[in-house]
């Protein structure tokens, strides 16, 4: 196992990484103090973890309140949100009573935003069940709901007090999530760590492979550099952006599709090649860096380019009311060179246009031999 | 014109209390720099003073957008929220649009609840029109909405920039209203200050009489016992508890008896009464301390006695899942002298029964002479 301390003062808190840890109870033991926690947990997770992970925290003399969502993006809505304060109300669960998030992505999200509101905040454990979460939601801070409008719309920070990564749970995991999960490691090479990005092109195969070494590595480093920048902008108001490589696009991406029909990690792939796109086009990055952006996606079996039927007019629709955009003008997450991603409020229209017709399924022949949906 | 810092670190910010002052925009042009603001109000306030707030905003430059909601307790809910959310999203605001709340409790708790979650986040102004929200929602950051299931139960913690209290606008205030915001004025004297419960006792007249003066004082004093109190305690852990004095039997008025039937004040004057009276059964003070809380409270016009209809066992049941109940013992504020709130958690029920009990319209005979409900 291994661990390590995300730095935010005194909302600091500690991750911990390993195969097979879900239901070491020590791990949560210093949090669970008021001898209940809320789990909150979706239909599909629930029979593969929440049994082990209730036994454990009642051998800790900790007594569980479980509470079972839906599975997928469609649950991140204020109807589940609300399903999870009737359970904490009717379960009287007071400002001391922690809760636990036992899943991916979705329910760190809600289960997050549910604990930085109810009674105006409790106490937050994460207990990530995939590798998009275990890499990406565990650090952050970052919890909200959907919109009809728009995705993450309404939400808060809200920092854990501990979070526990299984790296064995991955391998309940369907392919498509792990790949999906991969985007977000492989941005936070391309991002922010050239070295990073050389051990991911060696160690591709290990990590499709479940290699358990090779997860714990890649989550830990993920997780390592995603801290670093979040330590310096915990409230996203500069820095901290740069982890959205890719992002600006994806979200136009799973709104433009209707949230569900791409996965998080396959639209921030395939956003991650337009951002490419746009350096070498705003004269950032050559050729080279960008194909070399193009084949680690493709090799991880990821989409390298967004969805045929959603043509650039309407990214940059969709992308001007997302919350990136600030005072009207959109500012883009483009990279300057493999490993340094750089903010930049300044980028031409058309050139946007002409790096998202690069990367749509049907306008790029040289990404023909990849699926235009995600496989 | 008087001006207090509400002392809170990087949150701090300050308060401007005098006549006439709504339409400074001297006094809001520091945090507008956006080019817009977002304003909150409702149907009753929109009418009286958004026009003269949007001239104001207008001549430093700053476009309004203007949100309108229903008026009363009932619309501090979702659906209302959803509206404002709606509002924002449609008019594209970013994260570095200011929403300004115009208006009484509903809407600032509302609006900063609104502020507190949209984008994760966005800057938030109050402009307080009634009493109670002067002396009470504009010191604290306190932001919530009401869920069926009790009040304030879903919320955050939200400090404002800049608040800008117009007493002059009290004159627009129904005089129940007026004597409601007592209520916790009132609170603020029994509770921390001897000395301006004093005053208070004194000066009762001047500002039922709606002097502008008095009224400058009443609301500057009372923000300032707040603000102390808030600066050492912000995220209401301990001490700040103290504040809540009246408050956990007032909210067992308000649910039972339904949100908007009592105004806030009022259930808070019959809870300070029932907190008095707990506080002599539990030899905390003397009968004549509990006489000196029921006259001033009966001076102004409110209530010293719960409804009729609530009897003591629906107040526990209420209280227990109210959120002050901690680890399912409910902790009391009350006094150990005037001017001095107390924590307790070990309060005998039986206690307490007797003093709901005594402070009930038809169970309370010395109080048969003040009406069970609220004028």
């Amino acid at each position: 196992m291994e661990s390590l301390r995300v730095e935010l003062g005194e909302r600091a808190y500690r991750i911990h990484i390993g195969s097979g840890i879900l239901d070491d109870a020590s791990l949560y033991a210093a949090h669970l103090a008021a001898g209940r926690a809320a789990v909150v947990t979706n239909t599909v997770v629930a029979p593969l973890y929440l049994e082990r992970l209730r036994r454990a925290l009642a051998a800790a003399g900790v007594h569980t309140l479980e509470i079972v969502v839906a599975d997928g993006e469609q649950a991140k809505d204020w109807r589940t949100l609300d399903q999870v304060f009737d359970a904490l109300l009717a379960a009287r669960c007071d400002r001391q009573t922690p809760i636990v998030a036992l899943g991916g992505g979705v329910v760190g999200d809600l289960a997050g935003f549910a604990a930085a509101v109810y009674l105006r905040g409790v106490p937050f454990i994460q207990v990530p069940t995939t590798l998009l979460a275990q890499v990406d939601s565990s650090v952050g801070g970052k919890t909200a709901v959907n919109h009809p409008r728009g995705k993450n719309l309404i939400g808060a920070f809200h920092q854990p007090l501990v979070v526990v990564s299984d790296v064995a749970t991955l391998a309940t995991l369907p392919v498509r999530e792990l790949r999906a999960g991969l985007a977000e490691v492989i941005k936070h090479g391309f991002g922010l760590d050239r070295g990073f990005t050389d051990w991911l092109e060696v160690n591709l195969g290990r990590l499709l492979a479940g290699d358990a070494d090779a997860l714990t590595h890649a989550v830990r480093r993920s997780c390592e550099l995603k801290a670093e920048v979040v330590a310096a902008d915990e409230r996203e108001s500069g820095r901290r952006a740069v982890l959205n490589l890719g992002h600006t696009f994806a979200h136009a991406i799973e709104t433009g599709m209707g949230y569900g029909e791409w996965l998080h990690g396959e639209a921030v792939a395939a956003g991650m090649v337009i951002a490419a796109e746009l350096s070498a086009r705003a004269g950032l990055i050559g050729e080279r860096d960008v194909r070399r952006v193009r084949e680690l996606i493709n090799r991880a079996g990821l989409p390298v380019a967004g969805p045929a039927t959603l043509p650039p007019e309407r990214y940059l629709e969709l992308m001007a009311i997302d919350k990136k955009a600030t005072r009207g003008r959109i500012r883009f997450v483009l990279l300057e060179a493999i490993g340094r991603a750089v903010l930049r409020a300044d980028i031409d229209e058309q050139l946007v246009r002409e790096a998202i017709a690069a990367a749509t399924a049907a306008a790029a022949p040289r990404s023909s031999s990849h699926p235009a949906k995600p496989l």
